[in-house]
């Protein structure tokens, strides 16, 4: 432990907000937003997932997937779909795929065949309470309940049915060999690795982590009836913002404990994981995690300001969080 | 071994064929059909999922994907969409991802937490060449890459974008919790219990088997454009099948050895799974996969008979089948 213990430092946050970290005149209160938000995807995820007949199934699924969490890609998900100009109920059932997604590659990850770990959000993982063969079955369960819902919820008088089919393609990219999994896979491989560069940990974290980041606001834009140039521009949006929360992640893995984290605290650095502190050094890591909130942001500048609050605020939330 | 070979019997087929299987006027060569259909799907997924980086999982997707098999469900497929007007290669996205979804539950229920069997079509199963990690993990994407091969490559000038919406629904239905997945838990929970009635057994084989079966079959008939009235006479065709594959795979269990079969016989009794035989005994559920048949070749009856000869073919040859 000598080695976290030495590189931690006093500060709350991974790197240092701005003074004022909302340029704009008319002030947004972001902490209002997300609990309202937050609440609003809860209560939609609560009603998709029912507790029905075999129960055991429905009830590890709940299990996790109502364990709170910030909701972060739902609510990017709803943002962006604002940004563009649709309305939070139309993209919902595309935020709460989303969810469902993050969700069940939380519950693979934590198998004991993975990463094997016991704590998630400062609960018992979903295999130790369920037994492994549930946590995996609740995994695809999830997976494809996300496609089910995507497919029979969006209302299809407000969005094309063509969009639909767009998302479901964007969607299923985003989790599989060139998404999550390939992310996962190399991850594995590189465990114990001693030559793993910079390029092969940016590969790991753009499948792990901004991927789905990427999914939830690329969704969004396409069912709110985004232009083609608005979802790529919301894309590149999220690419760095989702690459910005890995490297934010792994600066507060070493600087922060346990508790404050609701999970393992330093369990990188036990299991010779590569991180970015340890590749380029925290100093570096935090001008790293700078330029790319300050990139993302600059892909914003076209769409309507106050409309972009939500998503500016949330792009502050992850670079300036404390867990 | 001496309940099993009590119940070993000498003949060919779990149940007796009639004499003239087919009782159309004009001759239907089905081995000859289905070599040609099982080759087109198989050059169809060998194009669909290509060994790219991160060639570990792709490799592992391929193995089991591509392991052969009868490709019984996206036959099924294309020929329930050939009945209503459609073609092969309409078909033909929508049958690849029925395989896949197929393959990724193999994967999966093989695994060690689950079934914890080693052999399959002959062959090692998945993690025991790749790993339980990447096992997972090819299943998880899998998964996801059948809803990202329907949406992507079915084509939008032939099938109307809605279709593909509900396609993409029906399938995702077939392998959640009120799918395969439901199928499974029940069949774990029923394992070693003593008071597992027909009703249960029922349940489990209608999630576990005929729900898939019943996917292909109405996947097809939808985006090769069939009427409600089609695709719901169709559902119930495919749902009796469905439940014959299995009363057909429990009667042969019993009376086959592990090399005809490819996998290990008797396995059921030995891991004191319930089935039909032991149910109702061998007799009264050869009956009942007669009366099966029966039924689901009566829905039939409405189609132009010239193009049903494949389905009710097919649906000979998983009554007749010998492994």
């Amino acid at each position: 432990m000598s080695s976290i213990s030495a590189i931690m430092t006093k500060q709350e946050t991974a790197i240092d907000p701005p003074e004022n970290k909302i340029s704009s005149s008319t002030p947004f209160n972001f902490e209002a937003y997300m609990v309202k938000k937050a609440k609003s995807v809860h209560k939609a995820l609560d009603m998709a997932v029912t507790l029905k007949h075999p129960e055991k199934i429905h009830e590890a699924m709940r299990y996790s997937l109502l364990a709170g969490g910030k909701r972060v890609r739902p609510v990017l998900c709803i943002a962006a779909c604002e940004l563009v100009g649709g309305d939070e109920s139309t993209a919902m059932p595309a935020a709460c795929a989303v969810e469902m997604i993050h969700t069940m590659s939380l519950i693979h990850d934590d198998l004991p065949c993975m990463d094997n770990d016991d704590l998630r959000r400062g609960k018992p993982t979903n295999h130790k309470v369920f037994g492994e063969d549930v946590a995996v079955l609740a995994g695809d369960s999830l997976l494809s309940f996300a496609f089910e819902h995507i497919a029979t919820s969006t209302p299809l008088d407000k969005v094309p049915a063509r969009q639909v089919v767009r998302a479901v393609g964007e969607l299923a990219r985003v989790i599989g060999a060139e998404g999550l999994v390939a992310g996962q896979v190399v991850d594995i491989d590189s465990e114990g690795a001693t030559n793993v560069g910079l390029d092969q940990l940016e590969f790991i974290h753009i499948h792990k982590t901004a991927k789905l980041l990427e999914g939830a606001v690329v969704l969004g834009a396409i069912v709110g009836g985004g232009s083609d140039e608005d979802v790529e521009k919301l894309r590149k949006f999220a690419r760095g913002i989702g690459l910005l929360f890995q490297v934010v992640d792994d600066i507060l893995d070493v600087t922060k404990s346990s508790e404050e984290l609701g999970k393992t605290a330093g369990k990188d650095l036990v299991a010779d994981k590569v991180t970015f502190p340890k590749l380029m050094g925290i100093e570096k890591s935090r001008e790293y995690a700078e330029r790319l909130i300050k990139e993302a942001k600059e892909q914003l500048a076209g769409f309507d300001q106050e409309k972009a609050k939500p998503l500016i605020a949330l792009a502050d939330y992850i670079a300036y969080r404390q867990n």
